[in-house]
């Protein structure tokens, strides 16, 4: 049995690509960090799909990027409601270098149990613009990755990056995940939950997630 | 004034790459990681320096890749000592993706600050045979960061790494540090300290130190 790791945040497109890594056949090493985002709801959501989908082991790894500041995900910064989502600009809600990050410490568990593949649910189709969300970015880290360690130096180490839902709309991706089974009330989106703990219904991570499931024609689970 | 992240360990060579960054004028972002090294006195000689050197900020990132294991600098696997450093072999004591995770965060933080270099004292003349320690790793995250981030991508940003240390010898980078008074006293190289917090001579950071400093013609201030 292939090994993978699994980069899963308890959003949407995370627990998609949970449930694809599953459907492939890998063992599943789930991981996920707790960048001091707002939203912590997401981990309790990354921690019950890693169980349901039976992962070998579930990594919340805790990193502080609240100390360099510069988001709305982790500081006090407002988080914009309503907004245009144009994908020319670049949102006050993009963290900077984040899934350099994340790549980078699933780079370091990959290699530490010689996985096969790293999963990664990004999309540059329904995307709210961060540009390491990007193909060309992923390839990037594909070659970086190479030149990184111990076995792709050695030439022993072939590590894919795969990301399944990088050419998907919102739309296919919930269909994707509804066709595997993936249980949708159990994850989350919002970037900005309202006291009472429920999405904000207008951030930009909850507009694409409703745009998603109408154009599924299917209801979200979440909301009901 | 133009902004420099520094990766200081508080170690020879970054102490050393911390005085050239302030030689060449910049001010001074230093950055240093807590991830569950066994010789945790480097962080206090990193602090220590950061001060000394005027940086405008110190920040210790705390990760914890004890989670992933897999080091003999993170887990309970043995230091090895005396070894013959055939730099063929990359050793027990190579930390999985290290340098791609700190030089990730160095990236997030430079982006926050709009910082013009990441300083890393990186080294591939007198070093253990780390592959992430080598120009071409360099370069391939200096194209990954160009891709991973809004000013990268906006083309407002010409981030540069710089490697002060790549081609110098263990000996050349104390000759280096000494030409601009760093206070060797003040940095610590050792793997595995003594249970008396003396450097135990013999790991390969031990033994490295020892050969810079006796072909530079210096007496290592840190041993008297």
């Amino acid at each position: 049995m292939t090994k993978a790791i699994v980069l899963t945040s308890g959003g949407l497109d995370s627990t998609t690509c949970l449930a694809i890594a599953r459907d492939a056949g890998h063992e599943i090493y789930a991981l996920s960090f707790d960048y001091g985002q707002r939203h912590a709801l997401e981990l309790a959501m990354a921690k019950r799909q890693a169980e349901m989908m039976g992962a070998k082991k579930h990594v919340i790894a805790k990193i502080d990027l609240r100390e360099f500041g510069g988001s709305a995900l982790t500081s006090d910064i407002n988080v914009p409601k309503n907004s245009t989502n144009n994908q020319e600009l670049i949102p006050i809600t993009y963290v900077p270098a984040r899934n350099t990050i994340f790549l980078s410490f699933a780079l370091g568990w990959a290699e530490v149990v010689d996985a096969d593949a790293i999963y990664i649910g990004v999309s540059s189709v329904d995307y709210s613009g961060y540009p390491d969300c990007r193909p060309e970015f992923i390839q990037a880290f594909v070659d970086l990755a190479k030149l990184a360690t111990k076995g792709g130096v050695e030439g022993s180490w072939n590590l894919r990056i795969e990301t399944p839902l990088i050419a998907l709309s919102k739309a296919d991706t919930v269909l994707a995940g509804h066709k595997l089974g993936v249980d949708y009330a159990q994850t989350w989106s919002c970037y900005d939950p309202t006291p009472a703990g429920k999405p904000c219904g207008a951030c930009d991570s909850c507009v694409l997630r409703a745009k998603g499931f109408a154009e599924a024609g299917l209801r979200d689970p979440l909301l009901s």
